[in-house]
């Protein structure tokens, strides 16, 4: 690891911690609502607890992975030589993304076939760009970092023009009362995936040492909070507007 | 143990730890969603997230065995003299095992008859199974683990051609709309099963060391989510169909 300043230390630490809070309220909210919608959105609400769920759970071993790589006494920070773990955020995605795109096309209520096609080739999609990302992530070498950040812009456009192009005429079939908020949630998914990244190249355009590891951290947490306890929250609130535009009294 | 190098403890800790993720998140899908598909199926998915609950209590003593079993430090890898206890996969299988069939058995809703005679006779052969093959896995020499893995085949064999002929008529009997669905998690299984005497003889045939340990650690984790999480979804996904087609709407 990179030496970090304690300053820096501390707001990973914190914003670490942040993540933990958030993902464990989104999922209790989400799964103790799920009555509150009708029986046919259930999946998709039950599927955005699962997402904060699995991010719950790895927030909590990034947290302890952060507090084994340092130890901060008498206001001096030294590395422990235990190497902090970041495959945690991608065993994460791994998981998570997939799903994530499952919980927006199930929302729409689309066919059985639609759904379970675009699900497929969306989901493997994501699963794709997540394990093509990995192997530059865990290098320190520049070039092999923008090779695979570059093979993994592949899946990531393919999955932006579909989200864009290929769910519009979904989104014009919706009822006229959530088109608006269905179309936001697609919104927030192409604006918060597109932080991923950005944030993936801070250390290769200027971002170095602490500065570079700290920044990585704030970030991918940040866009994991937007990306899923927000998006989740998003999803649910148009379940319960559909709910209630199909006469579902709860 | 086998002296291993830091990339093979990384990969076969975050496969562990995905193995914990992954058991997680079905277990609570599965009982989440247990509501949504008719009584006559509750049991077949509780059953389906309780096997998966099971892993997860064993996935998570897995990944705290293996990290105390080796220490990571400044780069280098040490063992720490403790042993890493192959046993909770066993102890895992003896449990899980019998009730994956059970939730086959069950999902297809045959007569109360059948399905205690299928359950008490398929349910037995794999207990034996699993019994007879711990023997093999704990001995180092190549001969024992033969003689083991061998007679752990007949009841293997035997439960597959279950699974295959003696199923099959029950299969034919399965509604029109689910069938295929029944027919491809019958087909799961078989796959997923396939693969553990496989993994079982990867020392055997030429992997060694390090390597051994880690393709044996990695293997039982990716065909412990797929027969049990995506299976138990798979399940799940056939009781929903059936509820449908008999009217059930939640």
């Amino acid at each position: 690891m990179n030496q970090i300043t304690i300053p820096q230390f501390e707001l990973v630490y914190n914003s670490l911690s942040f993540g933990v809070a958030a993902m464990g309220a989104a999922t209790l909210f989400l799964w103790l609502s799920r009555s509150s919608v009708a029986p046919a959105y259930r999946t998709a609400v039950t599927i955005s607890g699962l997402v904060t769920f699995i991010a719950l759970y790895h927030y909590l071993r990034i947290f302890n992975s952060w507090n084994e790589t340092y130890t901060v006494v008498n206001g001096t920070i030294t590395e422990t030589g235990v190497k902090f773990n970041d495959a945690y955020r991608y065993v994460d995605w791994l998981l998570t993304v997939p799903l994530l795109l499952i919980e927006l096309i199930l929302v729409m209520r689309l066919s059985k076939e639609e759904s379970t096609s675009k699900s497929i080739q969306l989901g493997s999609l994501a699963a794709l760009m997540i394990l093509l990302g990995y192997p530059g992530e865990v290098s320190a070498d520049s070039t092999t970092r923008w090779i695979w950040w570059g093979l993994s812009m592949v899946p990531f456009t393919i999955i932006m023009i579909q989200l864009f192009g290929g769910l519009k005429k979904a989104i014009d079939s919706q009822p006229e009362s959530v088109r608006g908020m269905v179309g936001s949630a697609r919104l927030l998914t192409v604006a918060s995936w597109c932080f991923y990244p950005v944030v993936f190249i801070l250390p290769m355009i200027g971002f170095t040492g602490g500065a570079a590891t700290s920044a990585v951290q704030v970030g991918y947490t940040i866009s994991d909070v937007v990306a899923k306890a927000v998006f989740g929250i998003f999803i649910y609130a148009i379940a319960v507007r559909k709910s209630e535009a199909e006469g579902y009294t709860g």
